[in-house]
């Protein structure tokens, strides 16, 4: 049995969000290769951008309480980025593709902001003042892009009834 | 290459949602047994009854597009629910594993949120005017049990961090 605080359960829980944020950086420029939308390809685009600053947050996070910035690997979001990459291999480009890469992506979104949501309790109950701050920034880019990616599958989705 | 049209991809993610849903309700028994807070006992316990009535709903919606009722394995559920039995049984009962478990559910929660949000949008694209009812009951649900476990856990993260 380990040793239980609610210190030890956040490092766990940012460290796995960590792993998970760089999951996402190698995944997303398989995502924009596998959209057809110009406007979905933009939106992957800058997430992969948005990541890898949210990627250097963490590791002010981590500086912050003093512990080395280390990843403990993510199994949930294996699990949803694998389905992201069989849904490529599977389907032709196009819409539904497209579709259906938009809805994997607020998946791996909601996880996020689930996560993100989680480390802000947290961090403000153990006292974490400039590691909430940072966690904060993620968590509401993370909600923003969910939503983009909301406005985009809008445009797409009327498109995709017709199929490919 | 699969045959590519709106109808089939949301077919698929209803199978998913539906399998998601009865790996659930097997879930739930486990963590309001792990649970020490009365508060958060009850919070599972109800949404138990609750999972039980979505999946009835799933069922219509099923009905509704005259399809048979049957589920596709849900990896990504798997994980999640995975991760929170794990928790149970490396961790002794207390406010830290009640806290660490309010997380889990709330990485499940979101994942539903995010498939019912896509099928709501999808249904309303297809013209699935009756499944979109009974999603968006689910979809509302699902967003209630989020917040009302985030109510839990602002009462049982202060006792967490002086441990077990």
């Amino acid at each position: 049995v380990k040793e239980q605080t609610l210190a030890t359960v956040f490092l766990e829980e940012l460290r796995d969000i960590y792993d998970a944020e760089r999951q996402i950086t190698r995944a997303l420029p398989k995502m924009v290769k596998g959209a057809s939308s110009e406007e979905l390809r933009d939106a992957f685009q800058t997430h992969l951008e948005e990541t890898k600053r949210q990627i250097e947050r963490l590791d002010s996070v981590f500086e912050s309480i003093d512990q080395k910035a280390r990843g403990k690997k993510c199994e949930a979001m294996q699990g949803l980025l694998g389905e992201g990459e069989e849904l490529i291999e599977q389907h032709e480009q196009g819409p539904v593709l497209d579709a259906a890469l938009i809805a994997g992506a607020q998946k791996v979104e909601h996880y996020e902001i689930a996560a993100y949501g989680t480390l802000c309790t947290w961090g403000k109950t153990l006292g974490y003042t400039d590691a909430v701050g940072f966690l904060k920034e993620n968590l509401s880019e993370e909600k923003m892009a969910d939503e983009k990616l909301t406005e985009v599958a809008a445009g797409i989705n009327t498109e995709a009834t017709v199929g490919a």
